[in-house]
């Protein structure tokens, strides 16, 4: 299948443009190397400019990809959908790939082909992309051999294709910016979402009690039970916060001396509400589009300070292979049963399912994983 | 004068609790000790429960006061009215001390008794209280020697008694936050405060661009020429700040890495709009009454810190000798003609005028001294 060919979608004119640039790239290829090793065609969503992800995104078939010397080509497995992925598609995010582009940043895959300078990898090894980076969501992806980071296949591939953008989120978020012991505690609000389940379960590993907010709304006491099941030492509603002093509800677990926060608005003052004095909230999310306010007295005379997180800057280059350690280290706690988080996988057939779901049109939904 | 009797003020109640307080305490003087040494009676202003300022205030002349071994008797020079002092009064200042009251929290004095075992101190010393503690709004203080701290009779008492609150909470925000060298830059709002005054000078000592933001009010234009005469790199109303690329505006100014926040509001957003990434905003007052808001991405991309300032933190025990050798710094700086800040003297006759105009009620006015 030699000619790009529109899978779904109204319009005509992304695969048109995307055929052009390929073709370009198909004659330079041709004139450099008559027997370069080729990718197969791939099947990818792409979008062409920024805008709604639920109407600039495309599945396309991609021409056929040069493999050079030291690149993988892999046969993807699973990616996931992640909000990021969503606020990359909108444009919104500071980083973005150069239109057009193939959407998802994270993912799992089987090498297919190897380039002619490989040696560490061959046809069969389960691999993800470590560090992240654009362009997962499309069955074949060819990158630099560096890029990619051997696994055990014993590992669910759902888990293998989300392991890094929230998992590794929680993980650096707990060592990054306070000093945790054992019997101390922390506070977080959006604790049903992924990176929540994970905090939640980082923590008890470590004998940190954690504090989980959580929205009001149907299906919130079946919410609080699978935190619980998790090892949620505490969970509130908002609307179970809404009194003066939430510290008289900790029962014993001291005062918290870092918070996260991913929702802001009301969330993010309910979460600076339980910190104790010279705590820290971190925030690494926005979901309810609203800001963080914060009064005088806090900075003042409870001394709180707030933060910012961005994995993006942990995965800087200089921190690749510390990056791999602990991401050994998250693939064995899911191994050993030990971190979960609530998925729904879906076929690629179905992306634009999985998206709707991604983009909350469906109700509160897991975290959607795209099975290719 | 041994009897207590109101000076200013239309309820008599203050003054009755008063001397009841005191009459108990001078008995049991009388039984301990017949020969012991006692202050002159002071002339104070009082409250005797927290409330406006300007209504629950009384002058009172208050007994004599026993001088134990170690204490200075101190014949009061002048006081400051700090806003933190109104604070104090309203009660709503975390730290304050038991009612009945005397006002005040930092002043200059001569030593005019000294107890029996006193050797460092001799009558006539010019001696601040430091650490400041309350009580400096009266005629004559009796307090530990320990917490005075002797200094140069040439220096102009206005600066004496205001040089701890003020310039000391600025040179501890310039050193304490983040690392500025010289050809370096800081952003701050309320700029015309005895802080911010402070903060545009010792910045400049350091070679040190100020990028001030005033309010808009009559008189910001001399505002402003005050402030470039006192060593401001630049001074901004806030209406002038109403576009999107405040940055544009700084001329070869590198952005800044802190800024200082005492307003709060649409005001600290704007100390926010200046600031490069991963910079910090340090807060220390809230002036406009007004909670920080700060948008989810400021803290996840641009990687912005919101930390708080209070210098009661740092005039903690441990720290008192490193206090005095900065004032000493400070006071060093007065008498080189390099650190000065608009002040009016008022006489303690007309204390509540002064307070009046602590409290804003005449409109704008420079930080008020209470002189004895």
């Amino acid at each position: 299948m030699a000619a790009a060919a529109i899978v779904r979608g109204p319009s005509q004119q992304v695969s048109r443009i995307w055929r052009f640039a390929k073709f370009s790239n198909r004659q330079s290829v041709g004139i450099r190397a008559y027997s370069a090793l080729m990718s197969p065609p791939s099947k990818a969503v792409v979008y062409e400019h920024h805008g709604a992800p639920d109407s600039v995104t495309r599945v396309i078939e991609r021409l056929p990809e040069e493999i050079k010397e030291n690149d993988l080509c892999v046969k993807m497995l699973a990616s996931p959908i992640n909000p990021s992925d969503i606020n990359r598609i909108e444009g919104v995010y500071p980083i973005r790939p150069q239109v057009p582009a193939v959407g998802g940043y994270e993912g799992v895959g089987e090498v297919y082909i190897v380039g002619s300078a490989v040696r560490d990898f061959a046809p069969g090894d389960r691999v993800i992309l470590s560090p992240p980076s654009s362009g997962t969501w499309q069955t074949f992806v060819v990158k630099e051999q560096s890029v990619w980071h051997k696994i055990s296949k014993d590992t669910p591939i759902e888990y293998a294709a989300t392991i890094i953008v929230n998992p590794l989120s929680a993980l650096r978020m707990l060592e990054d910016f306070v000093s945790l012991n054992s019997g101390d505690s922390i506070v977080q609000n959006g604790a049903t979402s992924t990176v929540g389940q994970c905090i939640v379960q980082l923590a008890q590993l470590r004998g940190i009690h954690s504090i989980n907010i959580i929205r009001d709304r149907p299906g919130s006491d079946e919410a609080k039970e699978t935190l619980k099941k998790l090892g949620a030492a505490e969970v509130f509603t908002e609307s179970q916060l809404n009194l003066k002093n939430v510290k008289s509800l900790l029962d014993g677990i001291p005062e918290p001396a870092v918070g996260f926060n991913c929702v802001g608005g009301d969330s993010a003052s309910l979460v600076l509400k339980f910190l104790r004095h010279g705590g820290t909230m971190v925030t690494y999310g926005g979901m309810s589009k609203k800001p963080v306010s914060v009064s005088t007295s806090s900075f003042i005379f409870k001394d709180l300070s707030l933060r910012g997180f961005w994995l993006q800057k942990w995965l800087g280059s200089d921190k690749a292979t510390e990056c791999r350690r602990m991401i050994d280290y998250l693939l064995s706690l899911v191994l050993e049963g030990k971190l979960k988080y609530e998925m729904e996988m879906t076929s690629f057939d179905d992306f634009h399912i999985a998206l709707d779901k991604a983009l909350g049109k469906l109700g509160s939904q897991p975290k959607q994983v795209i099975r290719f």
